[in-house]
C-alpha cells in the first residue's frame, strides 16, 4: 500500500511517497527503505514559474512550471511519479491515500478521513493556528474536487497528546471555557514525538520507559512519554506557547498585553503578530532566527546571540525539569529535529550540571554527533540519545489505519 | 527605631509596628518579639462606619468609625498607638517611617524613599498591576500631604529577584521591548521569599544552599534561591502569571485570546478581567477560590474540586522541577504561606513519588504540621520544612536601611 504524505504551507507542497505494505510492527522494518519518492513544489500561486523538485531512487529532477494552486502541485507530483521513464508508479491509482500532517482540529483530535465535519472543526481553530489551518483547509477542499477518488486523511498533530492526564491538560480558566471554546493544552509535533516514543522503545528493547523527547528545530517542543504515551508537553492551546521558537516568543505573560497596547499604541493583533514573527531566537539575537547563525555569532562574541542561545537552553531545561518531576525521573532523553540532531553545543548546554540527577553526557561522544546513537557515559542513570525523527512514517502508518477502518 | 509596615488594599489598611533597633544580624533576634502592635482598617471610603481593629500587647480593640480615606486610616492607627491608656508610644514622632510592601515599580526595583520619581515609576506599571499600584499611589500621595515629616518608604516586591540571571529574566520578544516597555520576568512575593532565604540559612547553619521557597496562599509563587539569592521565580511581568492562584489563571497561552475574542464576543479587557477574577482554583472548582473549601469538597467526592487540587499541585511540581534542573539539585524545599504552612494534603501531593530525586517526605511528620519544623525522613537528601514567613520583618529591615542611606 502506497501513501503520499503531504506537508503543506500556504505557498508550498512537500511530499513523500511511502510504502506501508505488510506488518508495520515487524522488527526488521526500516522506515528509510520505505520511501519511494520525495519532492517539493514552492512559490505556489505567487510566481509565473514555480520551482519543483522530485527524487525517485537515483533520479533527481528540478524543473519550473506554472503552479497556480495546490491542485496543480499535486497533479505535477503525480505526473512525475507516473513518468514512463523515471517514475515509480504505473498509474496514479496505486496511491491509496494522501495523508496530511494537519495541525489543529480542536475537537477532532485524531486521524480522520477528510470530510465536511473535519474541515469545519479545523476552521473553528483558524484563530488558534492562523498560519497553518487556512492553507490546509483550502488545499484539502481543492484536492477533494480535483481528485474525488483519492482518499484524503488528516493526521492531526494533537492526537498523540490525547493521553495527557486531565490535570496537565487544562488551564485554570473560568468554568466552561474548555467546553465552549476548546481552550486546553492541546500540544503539537505529535507525529515526531510518537516516532521518538516508538523508536526509543525499539532501541532500548522495552516500552516501560520514561522518555523526554526533545524536538528542537525551526519550531521546538518537548514531550514527556511514559510507557509509550504522551503525559505532558510544552505547547499549549496553540503552537505558539512553550519553548521560544525561531521567530516566535514561546511562553509569555498575557497580562503584559494591556500595558503593551497602552504604551506602544499598537493593537492586540499587531502585537501578537510581532510576537509570532519577530520574537523567539530572532528577537533575542536581533540578528537571525537560525540557530546556526546564532551559534556562530555567539562564538565570535556577539552578546545578544549568546543571550538568545542561553534563553533557549534555559527554557528547554526548565520544561525538562517539570517533566522529570512529573514522571518521578527519566530513563531516556532523546534529541531530534534540525537542532536536536545537529547542535552538539545546545545538547551539551542542556545536559550541563545534572550529575546529581543521574544525567551525564559523554562530551566526546556528543561532539559532532549527527546520527542515531547514544551520547551518555556508561554510568549515567539516564540514557541520552540522538534519534532522527520521521514524522512522515508516522503519518503514513496512521493514514493506512484510518482508511482501513 | 520603630517602623510601621503597611499593607494596602484599595479599601483596606493593615499594619504592624516593628522595633528594628540594634544589630539585626544578631543570632538571638526573634522577629516575633519585635512586633509592638498590629491592626487593620477595612471598608475604607465605602461605608459610613469602617471596621477597625488594633492589638497592642495584651490589649485588643475593635471599633467602628468613619474612615473616608487612607489618611484617616493612618491617623486612627497613630491615635491608637499613642493612646494614653493602652498605647505603646508617647508620641507619633517615635515612628521613624512607614514601610510599604509595594508591588510593581518597574524600573524602580529596590527599596526607596517615596518621591515623585517612585510614584511616576509605579504609575507606569499601573496596567501591569491594576489591582495593586493605583491604590498604593493614591494612598502614598495622600499620606505625603498629611504627614509631611514621616518618611514613606516603598519596598518593592520585585527587588529580591533582581539577582536572577538575565537568561531567566527576559521573554523572547521582538528587540527592545524590554528597554521600551520594561517587559521582563520581574517576579513578586520578594519579601516572603527573602525571609525564607534568610531563615533557611539560619535553620541549617549555612548559606551555600539551594532552596526552593514555596509561597502558597491566596496568591502563590515559587522561587529558587541559590546562596541566598533569587535565581528563578514563577511570576513574570505581572503577578498574574506562574501558578494558578485563588481566582487567577496563572500561566496561559496569549495566542488563545484572538479565538476567545472571536468566539465569545467579549473584549480583551473583559476576557483578561475574567481570567484574573473567575479563574484559578475558583474557576477550576466552579465552587470556591479557598483551598480549604476545595480540599473538603474533593474529600467528599466533588470531581471539579479534585481536579482543581490536582492542577494546583501539578503546576507547583512542574515549576519545582524547572528549578531543580536550574540549580542542579535542591537542598531544601520550604513551604510557607497560608496553604504551605497549613495544608498537609497539598504538601504530601507535591512531594509524592520523588524518591529517585532524593526527596522523601515523612508522612507522619507532615500530617497536621502547622509550625516551623522539618518534614523529611532522615535519609532524604533534600530537607523539607515548614517555615512560616514574615514579610513585615523584611520590609521593616529594608525600610530601616533605606532611611539610613
Amino acid at each position: 500500500m502506497l501513501i503520499l504524505v503531504a506537508n503543506l504551507g500556504s505557498t508550498s507542497f512537500k511530499y513523500k511517497l511511502l510504502d506501508v505494505s505488510g506488518d508495520l510492527h515487524a522488527a526488521d522494518i526500516r522506515p528509510d527503505d520505505r520511501v519511494l519518492a520525495r519532492g517539493a513544489v514552492e512559490r505556489i500561486g505567487d510566481a509565473s514559474e514555480s520551482r519543483c523538485e522530485v527524487t525517485i531512487g537515483d533520479y533527481h529532477n528540478v524543473y519550473e512550471m506554472p503552479v497556480p494552486d495546490h491542485g496543480i502541485a499535486v497533479q505535477s507530483c503525480l505526473d512525475q511519479l507516473t513518468d514512463a521513464q523515471h517514475g515509480c508508479l504505473k498509474d496514479a491509482s496505486e496511491v491509496s491515500a494522501i495523508g496530511f500532517k494537519a495541525v489543529h482540529g480542536g475537537r477532532k483530535s485524531g486521524t480522520f478521513l477528510v470530510d465536511d465535519d473535519v474541515l469545519e472543526a479545523m476552521a473553528e481553530m483558524n484563530a488558534a493556528a492562523p498560519a497553518h489551518n487556512p492553507p490546509y483547509i483550502a488545499a484539502m477542499k481543492l484536492l477533494r474536487e480535483r481528485f474525488p477518488d483519492l482518499p484524503l486523511v488528516a493526521a492531526f498533530e494533537t492526537e498523540f497528546h490525547d493521553s495527557i492526564p486531565e490535570a496537565r491538560r487544562v488551564y485554570a480558566t473560568p468554568p466552561n471555557w474548555r467546553e465552549e471554546y476548546q481552550v486546553q493544552k492541546w500540544g503539537f509535533h505529535g507525529s515526531s514525538h510518537r516516532f521518538i516514543a516508538e523508536r526509543t522503545a525499539e532501541l532500548l528493547g522495552r516500552d516501560d520507559l520514561r522518555v523526554i523527547s526533545c524536538h528542537l528545530g525551526g519550531s521546538s517542543s518537548l514531550t514527556a512519554i511514559q510507557n509509550g504515551k504522551s503525559v505532558m508537553t510544552t505547547m499549549g492551546m496553540t503552537p505558539q506557547t512553550g519553548l521560544p521558537q525561531n521567530n516566535r516568543v514561546g511562553d509569555f505573560d498575557p497580562f503584559a498585553l494591556p500595558l503593551l497596547i497602552e504604551r506602544s499604541g499598537k493593537s492586540l493583533e499587531v502585537l501578537l503578530g510581532e510576537l509570532a514573527s519577530e520574537g523567539g531566537l530572532k528577537g533575542l539575537s536581533d540578528r537571525s532566527g537560525d540557530l546556526r547563525d546564532i551559534e556562530a555569532a555567539a562564538a565570535e562574541g556577539d552578546a545578544k546571540s549568546a543571550l538568545a542561545l542561553d534563553v533557549y537552553v534555559e527554557e528547554i531545561r526548565r520544561h525538562m525539569g517539570g517533566m522529570i518531576v512529573a514522571m518521578g525521573g527519566v530513563d531516556v532523553i532523546a534529541f531530534t529535529g534540525g537542532i536536536g540532531e545537529n547542535s552538539d553545543v545546545v545538547r551539551r548546554a542542556i545536559c550541563a550540571n545534572l550529575q546529581s540527577l543521574g544525567i551525564v553526557l559523554d562530551e566526546s561522544r556528543n561532539e559532532g554527533h549527527r546520527t542515531e546513537g547514544p551520547l551518555h557515559v556508561e554510568s549515567s542513570q539516564t540514557q541520552i540519545w540522538v534519534v532522527p525523527t520521521n514524522e512522515e512514517w508516522i503519518v503514513a502508518k496512521r493514514t493506512k489505519q484510518a482508511i482501513g477502518n
